[in-house]
């Protein structure tokens, strides 16, 4: 992918001072027009090797545009607060709002192949970060977002005569430090690396753009160029862009109807008396599992969701009573705040990922995507249908940064839903739980059990399993999930 | 002030089960209206001794109401994204919205008492400490916040008491620690220094709650009572409390009409040539000021405001030009987001708050409040009247943490304005600048200059003065501002 960037590439100053007057005026006015139209953000990313330009390229840009519709942000080493999250976390932080300009200087790219360049990653290990990273590209893609990864490179000669020539100029000898020449001693294996992670992740939804970062002049228009003629080519297109449908084939569901769901017994039932002494049981022992000396390397990552008044706030409730207070986060779900809107919409939900040693419950969760925002057709058919591959992705990335992910599905009857509806609206305390919403939501019953069941089948995971509860008892269901729960920490804690 | 927690308060097993049950419930209920009125937040304090369960109450609090509406944060070691900005930053960033309860465990009492305890602070920096913190709960107060304020306090002899109970129990002996008993031999110490802090922060807007911390059941039913009392009391009387005048004297103007700006020279010029060559040259001196060696223990906060079409784009985008764009955020003020309206005014600037070492631009700023938000009376006058002082603890703590602060007034003539305003209409690129209500704002000219003129006057400090640029004249303007950037700098970092 490199050879077309060791050629020699070159804009004469003249030619330069003709493009660039041109260039940044239209530069300027497509940055305005994406503010305006407020609909898709620009995400920019700046990778490549040392000495060739980066750095130069990122503050043309923003000299050139308004830097006020640009964040840049620059990725060193994690702070603390990062490096207790799962790695993608501070990348999801620095997503540009939609109507903005993200650039990244240092990316989700650095640290596979840095990795691998000092032997601390094996082949597969590469492998299997490409495939994420694709994943993750497709995704902003899919929910609009133009995606622009520079790629700068010198050839081997070329980086040697830039460091040398850095280095005896007094204004930019700081610059050049122990560390570029070591990385210089590993230019091949560096470039055979990289070059391998660019083959495999320049697709269609975010090709990669290499450039030749030898001669400034080059260098800036061909960034500034490309740039502006895709978020021209975006821009003009955007109005049709939003009449998508989805070319799968649609999620058949089974001829005689039979869900998952109809198979779970909703019959259990447990007695007052019994009930209190297993949740006090229960509760006892989920607070001593907090204080193992391994918890505090794990987050504890917990979903639920369910039909409306499946019980869902007292179950839990019951989790939260037996644990200390400062020990997690209770997150419900309601209508996306407009910074929300502004982003992919699992943004929200990692925005409340805790530090490690928490507890973080979602009554409700990015699972609305295939629930509610199916069935009521907020989404379109191609945005949830390929929810639920991201939601895996989310999911496993939470697994491996040793989050202990348990979810819980709260099932009642149709007529104890009916019960309880009308149990609320007589016990006065209960009242602002009953809307007229959870009525109009109950008409789709039928639906909302049919996008549920599909949810189970496509998204229980290994490592983030679906435990589905026969919740017309709230006491069996209640003892069921800490119980689920406690099993869960255990295994991981003592196992 | 602890003398009544000393007296042995007691309730017993009995009354405690016949006040409970009503006392969750009436909470619930005061929760939820709280959350549907969502005008203001609860913020409750829970501090005090060791053992004199405080996180004990914290629990309860959350197992009595509803965890989904309440905030618990539990403050630790600052992380190191907290340690690089001023010390309040972690407090803010924890407020709760507006319709939420905020539970903080440890608060800003906890560091200035500790510091005062363990000899590391003297008694007048404790003094100081008490009086910004007054000035901070006042701010809160009056932009609606409730504010509880609980001590748990045990005498010593009950503190031993406890100490030596929990490490006697298997069950609870984790939670006893060599820290524990080094601060109970400071006992005394401690007591006297608490008490002088509270006895000068028990102020009419926060007043502290002292509670004996002895008995489980008279503490837990204390802070319910309390918190529930506080929040019908404030719920019912909402309505009016909106309809606030202020109290104050006006602000008089001269009775001659003359202002601060009226005096300021707008005919200042600066022929092109030597505007690119001063421009160059501070441009350099201004990267190089970047990359001095005590640049990375500062912050630059860089406020710029003025009337429309006034250049401050222009001017800032001269500045950037110079930095590495790695090194500054440029931050436009537009209206609030929602998230933003829950919170006091000024949380939208503290959460963009850069760590050291990095510049952040504020194009329009916090000083909207007493500019545009009283001129177009957004803001009551009570509301903006105060804002001159709490803006000035805000750039105090700025100061205070190392950061540099360099406020510009752009002043135009009336008329330059309308040529402005006039070439924009005309530039196909500029249109996008010039919007109706730009006219709009130019009528209530005079009145944007008294309340500029006011703002420079009260805010205009030796930590973060304001310069007043005539800016009839671009070049000019551009010039002082990056020369005055440039000084202030360099009496920082050289000085």
């Amino acid at each position: 992918m490199f050879e077309s960037a060791e050629l020699g590439h070159k804009l004469s100053k003249g030619q330069y001072k003709r493009i660039e007057p041109k260039l940044r005026v239209d530069l300027l006015n497509a940055q305005y027009q994406l503010s305006q139209l407020g609909k898709f953000p620009v995400i920019v990313l700046i990778s490549g090797v040392r000495g060739a330009g980066k750095g130069e390229t990122v503050n043309l840009l923003n000299e050139w545009m308004d830097p006020r519709h640009i964040h840049t942000h620059a990725f060193d080493n994690p702070s603390d607060e990062e490096s207790e999250r799962p790695p993608m976390w501070r990348y999801w932080r620095a997503l540009p709002p939609k109507g903005k300009i993200g650039i990244l200087f240092g990316s989700w790219y650095t640290a596979p192949i840095i990795d691998r360049v000092f032997g601390r990653a094996k082949a597969r290990d590469l492998l299997h970060a490409v495939e994420e990273i694709n994943r993750f590209e497709k995704m902003l893609a899919d929910d609009g977002a133009l995606i622009l990864k520079f790629w700068f490179h010198l050839s081997k000669k070329a980086q040697r005569k830039r460091l040398k020539a850095l280095e005896s100029d007094r204004e930019t000898r700081w610059r050049v430090t122990a560390r570029d020449w070591s990385f210089f001693k590993l230019y091949d294996r560096f470039s055979r690396v990289s070059e391998d992670a660019l083959r495999q992740t320049s697709t269609a939804w975010a090709p990669w753009i290499v450039v030749e970062g030898s001669d400034p002049e080059y260098r800036a228009v061909t960034a500034g160029k490309t740039l502006l003629e895709a978020m021209k080519k975006r821009l003009s297109a955007w109005p049709e862009r939003r009449s998508k449908k989805s070319d799968a084939a649609p999620l058949v569901q089974p001829v005689d109807k039979l869900h998952i769901l109809d198979r779970l017994d909703l019959s259990h039932t447990l007695p007052k008396k019994r009930y209190q002494k297993e949740l006090a049981a229960l509760q006892g022992e989920l607070a001593k599992l907090t204080r193992h000396p391994k918890f505090p390397q794990h987050t504890v990552v917990l979903v639920f969701e369910g039909m409306d008044a499946a019980g869902k706030g007292g179950a839990i409730r019951r989790i939260t009573g037996a644990i200390d207070a400062r020990l997690y986060h209770t997150i419900p779900i309601a209508a996306p705040t407009d910074e929300e809107r502004a982003q992919p919409y699992l943004w929200r939900f990692w925005r409340h990922l805790p530090r490690k040693g928490r507890f973080v419950i979602y009554d409700r969760s990015w699972y609305g995507r295939v629930l509610v925002e199916r069935v009521e057709g907020f989404a379109a058919e191609a945005d949830w249908l390929r929810a639920y591959s991201e939601i895996n992705d989310f999911e496993q990335q939470l697994a491996r940064n040793g989050a202990i992910v348990a979810k819980f599905w709260l099932q009642i009857s149709k007529q104890e839903q009916y019960r309880r509806f009308k149990e609320r609206e007589k016990t006065r305390f209960k009242q602002f739980k009953i809307t007229p919403e959870d009525w109009r939501n109950r008409e789709r019953w039928d639906a909302y059990q049919v996008a549920a069941a599909d949810m189970i089948e496509r998204t229980g995971t290994g490592h983030a399993p679906w435990t589905l509860i026969g919740a017309n008892d709230k006491y069996h269901a209640r003892v069921k999930i800490l119980d689920t729960l406690a099993r869960a920490l255990r295994a991981r804690l003592k196992g």
